[in-house]
C-alpha cells in the first residue's frame, strides 16, 4: 500500500532538512503552512513570524498544532530569517510583502509569497488592481515584479524551481485556470463568452474577524460578492491570454458558501470544433495532467464536490459538454487553503528544493 | 406599523373560510402548506392525506407544527376531499398526481399542483423529460395539460385566478424568470448564450432518506449535478420562448449547496444594447415589480443573500451590468420551500380565491 | 385556523399604538426587537439608536428587514425618546444601560433592559460577578437595581405589569429555569447536586465580530467554555433559590453548537421522591404550564430540538426520569434570540401595556 | 521535524506487509477503516467485502478515496478472506458479526470487531442491551465473548496484543471512560452521581439514509435522544465498574449536534477529598497518560473543541474543578469516527501485530 506521504525514503538524518521561515504564522495561510511542514519529510520549520502573536510560545497559542520545542513566535527580522533559514513563506495582507521581499532576497532568502503582490508582472497592472494598497504602500520594486514567477506548479514548474521569488496564485484562479488553460493552449474554446461563476467557503476570508463571516451571518445562506469587479478577474486574464497566446476575457463571479473548506469553479465556454465530445475533453484534461498525482480527471458524468478534496493538495476536474448548445461545461474542486493556498506553496517548495511536487502533501482526504 | 401578516382585516366569522385539502402532507411541501395555511385569515385546512402517515394522529407526528383538533392523516379520497374541501394542494412525487387530478376536478375540486405532472403544455413534452415516470404513470390527459395555468404568480394572475388546475413552477424555474422574464420579454437581451449557474439547499431534495442528503454527505461541500441533463431546463425554456416570444435556450447548471432552505440564481446574458446602465436595467426590474410586494429589487451593487429571504415568500432581485464584456447578471434569491413551492402554491391561492395575492404569506424573515 | 399573530383584532386606528424606542438597533437583540414590534398589532417602532449605525438610513443598513418610512439611526438622546416614546428597549453591552436607564425613568419613559444590569437584587452581586464591567462603569443605582422586575414572564406577569424597568434574564436562565423551578417551587428536588449542561448557538455570541464566532471557527466543532465561571450561574442560582425558598447551587456549563440559534439546556436533579414517574413529573409541568401558550410540555419519551422553536418564542419542555439512579432529567429548548432575549422583552411589554403576553409573537415556526 | 506519519522508518519490502480484509468496506466504518490502512507503512488491504457495493470496483464507487489496482468488492467468503488476509475487521450492524467471527477465527484470522456483539463478558448482559439484535440473531458464542478483549487501547494494551478477537469500544464510552477511567483507578470520585452529558455528530449515525440525519432534518438544532435508555450506558458501566473495582453507576444522555464529525464527553463528578485542586486532578491525568501520543491532557482553563480533533486518532482531555461544590468535570473530545472507531481499531491492529501503538495513525488535524 503505497503512503502518499511517504514519497521519499531516505532518513531526515540522511540529508539536512530544509529550513522554512514562516511569516504570518498565525493566520490561515501560516496555519496551514505550518501543518504541511510539521510533518514534511525534507523541510523544517525554522522561525515563525507574527504581529499579534509576537513573542508567545506556539503551542499554547494553538494547542490542536503543537510543534516540538514549541516555539516562540518573533517580530519580523530580515536578519533572524537569514540567520535562521533558507526560505521563507509570506502570509501576509496585500501590499505589505512587497517591503519585506527585497531584503529577504537580498539576504539570499527565496521567498514565497501568498499575497498578490507578484501576480501580476506589470507592477501597473497590481497598482491598478490593488488600488488602496498601491495608495498605502508606495512600490518601485517593477523589476522584482517582472522577476517573480507565477505559481500555478503543474504549469510553471521549470521556472519555479529556479525562481529566488514564487508568487502562489489566488484560490480562485488556480481552480479555474487548472481546467481551463489545456483548452486555451490547444485553442479549442473562443476565446470571448467565458463565464466563471466559483463558489467558496467562507476561511477564503482570512481569520481576522469581520462580521460578513460570523457564523451567524454566513451560515444557511448564499450569495454573490464582488460581482463584475473582483480582483482575480485580472489575475485569470493575464495567465489565460499569456497561454492562450491571445487576450482572453472573462466574466467572473464569486459567491460565497456555508463551508469551511472548499472552492468549486464552474467555467463555461464555447467549443470552436461543436462536433468535440465530452470524452474527447475529458481526453485534453487527461493527457495533460495524466502524470500529475496532485490533478484527478473524473470519468464524463462524474461531477466533483468540494468535500472530495478538503484537506489535500488536490484538484479534481471534470468536464461535459452540451451538443444542443455547443457549450463545454469545466467543474473544478479545491480546498482553497490547500491547493488554493499553502499547499500549492509547499508544492512550489518542493519544486524549488529539486523534490517530486507532491512530495510530503496529503492527496486524499478523509470522508466524510 | 404594518403587520404583513395581517393584510386582510376582516375577522374569520364575518366571511367563511375556503377548506384547502392537502395531499401528501408530511412531505416539505405539505409541511410548509400546512404551516402557511394554518395561520391565513381566509383558508383552513379540512383534510390531511398521507401514505406513510396515514392513520396517525398529526400532533404526534409533527410536535412542531400542532393543529387545532389534532387530526388524523387520511388515506386519499376524492370522495371525501369532495365533502371536506373547495381547493386541494398536491404535493406528491412526479406523476402521480397525474393519476389523481382528473378525479379531483370532475368532483369540482380546484387543484394546486407542485409536481412537474402540469408544467408543461403539451404531454409529449412532459413525457420526453420524465421518462422514467412516463413509464410508470400512463398518461392520456393531453386536454388537462393543455387547460392547466402554469403557476408563475407575478406574470399570470389573471389566468391563474379562473382556473380549475393550476401547476406550480419548479424552484429553479422560479427564481430564474423572474429576474429573467422582463429583459426577454422588452427583447433586451440576446435569445442564445443565456447560463443560469444555481445553487440549491439541501431541502430541495425532499423528506424522503437518501444517502446523498444526510448530514455527513452534504455538509461542508457544494458539487454541480445533473449538468446538461436537469429537467428543468426545459421548464425554464418553455416559459421563457412563450414570453420572449422566440426560441430561447438556457444553459442551466444547478449545485447542492450545504444548507437546508434557499435558492440562489446567478443568470448571465448578453445586452443587445451594450450602453445600457445597471441603473437602467434595475429600471426594468423595478417597473415590472413595483407593485409587487412578493418581489424586491435591490439596489444596485446589493446582492441577495438566501438567508434575507428564508421563511418568507420573497424573491430578492437585483442586476449587474459589466460594460467591458457587455453581459448582464442577473441575481435572485427565494427560499425554495416557500417562494419556490408552497408560499407560491398559497400564492396561487390567494389568487383563485380572489384575494391580494400575498394574503397571509410571510414576507419578513428572522435575521440571522 | 387560528392565526397567532392575529391573537388581537382591534385595528390599529382604534387603540393608538404604545411607541417603543430601540437602543442598540443593529446588533441582535436590536434586529430582533424590530422583526417582532414590525408585525406587533399594538406597538410601533418609534425611534432607533445605534452607535456605529448612527446617521444612516435603515433600509439600506438592513435590506432583509425594511421598514416603513425608512428611519434614519440617531446618536442616545433621553430627550428624543421623551418625545418620541413610551417605552425603550435597550440592548447593549453590559454596564452601558446604567449609565442611560436613571435618565430615562426621569423622564417617564417605562425601560426593558436587556443587560444583566438590573438581573441581581443587590448591586455589589452584580459588582462580585461582572467585574470588569463594575470597574468602567461606576454604578450607583442601588435602589434601581432593587426596584427592577426579573422579567421571566410566565413567573412575574403581575410584578412586571406594573414595573418601570424590566430587566430581562439571559438565555441560558430562561431556557433552565423554566423547567427547573416548578420542582424547586414545590421541593420535589434536592438543593443541592443540581447540575445544568447547557448548549447555544453563536448568536449568542452577539453580532459584533469574534474571531472566534467565525464561520471557518465554530463550525464543524463543539466545546465547552466559562467552565465552573460563567456569570449565569450566579443568575440562576438568584432566582432559584428565591422561588425555592432555601438555598440552591448548581453546577453550569454552557457549550457553543455550531448552529446560528437555538439553545438547549439539559438540568439533572435528584428526586426527593424516588417514586415518582415521569408521567408524574410531566404533569406537574402541564399543571404549572397549562394556560401558557408560549410553553408546551412534550410527551414523556418525546424530546425537545431546538429547530422546532427556532424563529418563536416557545419552549418546549420534556422530562423523564430515571428510576435506576433516582435522577429527573430536564430538558428544555428556545431559540435564544426570541424566547432567550427578544421576544422575552416583547412577551414583558405586552404585560406592561396590559396585553395577553403572547400577543404578537411567533408560536410556530418553519420546518425545517 | 517530525512526521507523525512516518514513526516507523523501515522500507515496506523489508518486511512483508500484515494483509487486512476490510468488511462492511462502504460504511463509515469501513471507510476510516479503508483511508487509515491505505497510508499505514505496515498493513495493506487485502480484501473488500460489502453488501450492497458487492461486485463493483472500488474507484468508481469512492472516486475520492482511490485504491491502487482498483480492488473489487466482494460478497462475504470466510474462505477468500482465509486465503487473502491475515486480520479481519469487521464493520456491521449490530448482531451480524456474531455469525461470521467463530468461522474467521476458526480459520486462523485474526478479528476486530467495530460492533457491539463482543463488548460485553457475558453474553446474557448483551441480550439484555441489545434486545431487538438478540431476537433477530441467536448467539450461542457465550466463550467467545467471555475470550474478547475490550479494545480500550492505553488501557489493555499487552491484552489486546495477544487476542485472537478485540472488540471495539463504542464511541460514546471512548471518549468518556479516557478521562474517567484514572480518577475511578485511584478512587478519587465517588461511585454514584457520575453524570455524563456528551454531543456526537451525526456520521455517528452511520452511512444508511434515515430521515432524522438528512441535512434539512439535523443542521441547526440539537436535541437529546436516547435519555436514561442509551445502550453505551451498560457498555460504560461494565468498564467502569471494573477498572474502579466496585459497582459504578452513571447518567449517560448523548445530544445529536449539527456536525459531521466529532464527539464530545463531559462528565460530572463529585470528588472525594474536596481538597484537590484542578492541577492535581490534572497530574493525575498527565501521569496515566503521558506516554501516549494518542492522548493529548490540556492545561487547567483550556477546553477541548471537537474541531481540534477532527481527522485525527487523538483525544483531548481537560479537567476543572469546582471548589465551591466539590465537583470535578472532565472533559473529552475525539473523532468519533476515528479515535472513537476505525482509528482505534488500527490502534488495536498495530498492538497485535507488535507495532507501537499508534503507528501510522493521524495525530495532527486540519484546522480550521
Amino acid at each position: 500500500m503505497v503512503n502518499t506521504t511517504r514519497t521519499t525514503s531516505l532518513p531526515e538524518n540522511d540529508k539536512p532538512a530544509h529550513r522554512v521561515a514562516i511569516v504570518g504564522a498565525s493566520g490561515y495561510g501560516g496555519l496551514q503552512s505550518i501543518r504541511l511542514l510539521k510533518d514534511h519529510p525534507y523541510f523544517k520549520i525554522s522561525y515563525l513570524v507574527g504581529e499579534k502573536s509576537a513573542k508567545k510560545k506556539w503551542n499554547s497559542l494553538c494547542p490542536f498544532l503543537e510543534l516540538p520545542d514549541d516555539p516562540t513566535v518573533n517580530k519580523f527580522s530580515a536578519d533572524e530569517i537569514a540567520t535562521s533559514s533558507d526560505f521563507a513563506i509570506l502570509s501576509l495582507p496585500n501590499g505589505l510583502a512587497s517591503k519585506l521581499v527585497p531584503e529577504l532576497l537580498s539576504k539570499n532568502i527565496r521567498v514565497i509569497d501568498l499575497s498578490a503582490d507578484y501576480r501580476y508582472r506589470l507592477i501597473d497592472h497590481w497598482k491598478q488592481t490593488y488600488v488602496k494598497e498601491a495608495e498605502e504602500f508606495k512600490r518601485e520594486d517593477r523589476e522584482l515584479c517582472l522577476e517573480a514567477t507565477y505559481g500555478l506548479s503543474e504549469w510553471n514548474p521549470s521556472k519555479i524551481s529556479k525562481s529566488r521569488i514564487v508568487s502562489c496564485p489566488g484560490c480562485f484562479p488556480t481552480a479555474s485556470l487548472l481546467p481551463l488553460l489545456p483548452f486555451l493552449k490547444q485553442g479549442l474554446v473562443e476565446n470571448d463568452g467565458l463565464i466563471i461563476d466559483a463558489k467558496t467557503g467562507t476561511s477564503g476570508g482570512g481569520r481576522t474577524a469581520k462580521q460578513s463571516m460570523l457564523f451567524a451571518e454566513s451560515s444557511e445562506s448564499i450569495n454573490p460578492y464582488g460581482v463584475i469587479g473582483h480582483r482575480h478577474t485580472s489575475e485569470i486574464e493575464q495567465q489565460a491570454t499569456e497561454v492562450a497566446g491571445k487576450k482572453i476575457e472573462v466574466q467572473f463571479t464569486p459567491h460565497l458558501v456555508p463551508m469551511v473548506r472548499g472552492l468549486l469553479s464552474t467555467v463555461y465556454g464555447r467549443l470552436r470544433d461543436p462536433g468535440l465530445t465530452a470524452e474527447d475533453c475529458r481526453t485534453v484534461l487527461e493527457t495533460v495532467y495524466r502524470n500529475h498525482p496532485t490533478i484527478s480527471v473524473l470519468p464524463v458524468g462524474t461531477y466533483p464536490a468540494t468535500k472530495w478534496v478538503r484537506n489535500t493538495n488536490k484538484a479534481f476536474l471534470s468536464v461535459q459538454v452540451d451538443s444542443r448548445t455547443g457549450r463545454i461545461i469545466l467543474m473544478s474542486a479545491i480546498d482553497n487553503l490547500i491547493k488554493g493556498q499553502a499547499g500549492q506553496a509547499v508544492q512550489n517548495l518542493n519544486l524549488m528544493a529539486d523534490l517530486p511536487q507532491e512530495t510530503g502533501l496529503p492527496l486524499t482526504g478523509f470522508y466524510p
